[in-house]
């Protein structure tokens, strides 16, 4: 097996560094394939568990710097995590949050970061999107993404089709209630929607749900999008 | 004037991109020294703006290829603004953010933009600590920074010399009370201190002021820094 740069349509993809590695093989040790080791890295503890958990699991460890130099993009990456994609679908009895069409990467791992760390750990993309697998993304989430159900639909209409009778907030510029004010049942399951980085939700949206905006001084032009989704998740749980 | 790519000891900063550009010389028109366009720029609204204010200030434009590829790293820039670095410092009448050794150019841009959109535009900084005026700053701040006051001192504690007599709250994983439960008058003026990106606040932070608490899950080891400053701001003012 020899593992090239990522591409998206590869069946595999890489936690790049000690933190998502760790995560990956906490998390999710059924989907790793093997574990890359660089000479150079650390005796510290993370490395025991790494050990660890490869032992438990038979998952083969490799000392192999070329391929640690030709898979990662800075120097100081010293471990990488080799794992099958896998899917774990969003929840029908969870809350969601709903990103449409996001376009950057660093942006979709930071977001997961956050809601996993908010217990809001069902994701639904609506594409064309960033590719989530992508290591950039894994490494952006600190490897939260082992710890996150997600899906994939080509339209919003069809998410709606899946998951009725759920409330619906879209996050708007144009939005009709201001998020402090809103009121709602804490027990209610619900999606809160975010457009895309550029673009924000176009105006069809406005007719869907609820729609909700996070207020600020025009002297931006908007929030950033984690920013915004950070605010928004931590709004509807308190 | 054979402008170099951007290092720190420069007296000057670049604008990099359409976005920013416009918020420098709305904001700040009397620290330009000259904008730059590509030809390949289109003639959209953005265009119309940078003349009417640079023929208002009697600001140079040039049209000038091989300069712009040689400042910006993106091939997507088509104009830059050169500017003279300013000095706006943070004011005693109003409250703070305070970032103690922040390291990511991004996470400081984007905490800009965040700051501003909210009203919070005095921020202090406490070295050592990434370059404000570097143009990957600049351009993850959206410009906000042309609406910022800020000031850096080499300690906390030359800081609180300054700004005596004010309400502090130190944002820490080992903070004592819930932001969500945090009991505080509306009116008072506050400073919302925040640790660098790795390794947080130290523990001697603990005895300053009231140390704050964001709840999360221990899924993640903290919350991206940039969410925090966001989710915390948002808290303090709602």
């Amino acid at each position: 097996m020899n593992l090239k740069r990522y591409r998206k349509k590869m069946e595999y993809s890489y936690t790049l560094g000690a933190a998502p590695t760790v995560e990956l093989l906490k998390r999710a040790p059924e989907h790793v394939i093997k574990v890359i080791l660089s000479k150079r890295i650390d005796k510290d503890a993370n490395v025991g568990v790494i050990y660890n958990i490869c032992d438990e699991w038979n998952i083969p460890i490799e000392v192999d710097e070329k391929t640690i130099n030709r898979l990662s993009d800075k120097g100081n990456c010293f471990v990488i995590g080799v794992f099958d994609k896998f899917t774990k679908i969003a929840q029908k009895d969870s809350s969601h949050i709903v990103l449409v069409n996001p376009s950057n990467m660093g942006n979709l791992g930071t977001i997961i970061r956050t809601c996993v760390g908010f217990d809001m750990n069902n994701l639904v993309l609506i594409t064309p999107c960033v590719d989530i697998f992508n290591p950039k993304v894994v490494r952006a989430s600190m490897g939260a993404i082992f710890n996150l159900n997600f899906s994939h639909y080509d339209s919003f209409d069809k998410y709606l089709k899946d998951f009725p009778n759920r409330k619906i907030y879209t996050l708007m510029l144009k939005g009709a209630t201001e998020i402090n004010k809103l009121e709602r049942k804490k027990e209610e399951k619900f999606s809160l929607v975010f457009g895309n980085e550029a673009t924000g939700l176009d105006d069809s949206f406005l007719d869907i749900g609820k729609s909700v905006l996070i207020k600020h001084n025009d002297s931006i032009d908007s929030l950033n999008l984690p920013i915004a989704v950070g605010i928004a998740i931590y709004a509807f749980l308190n």
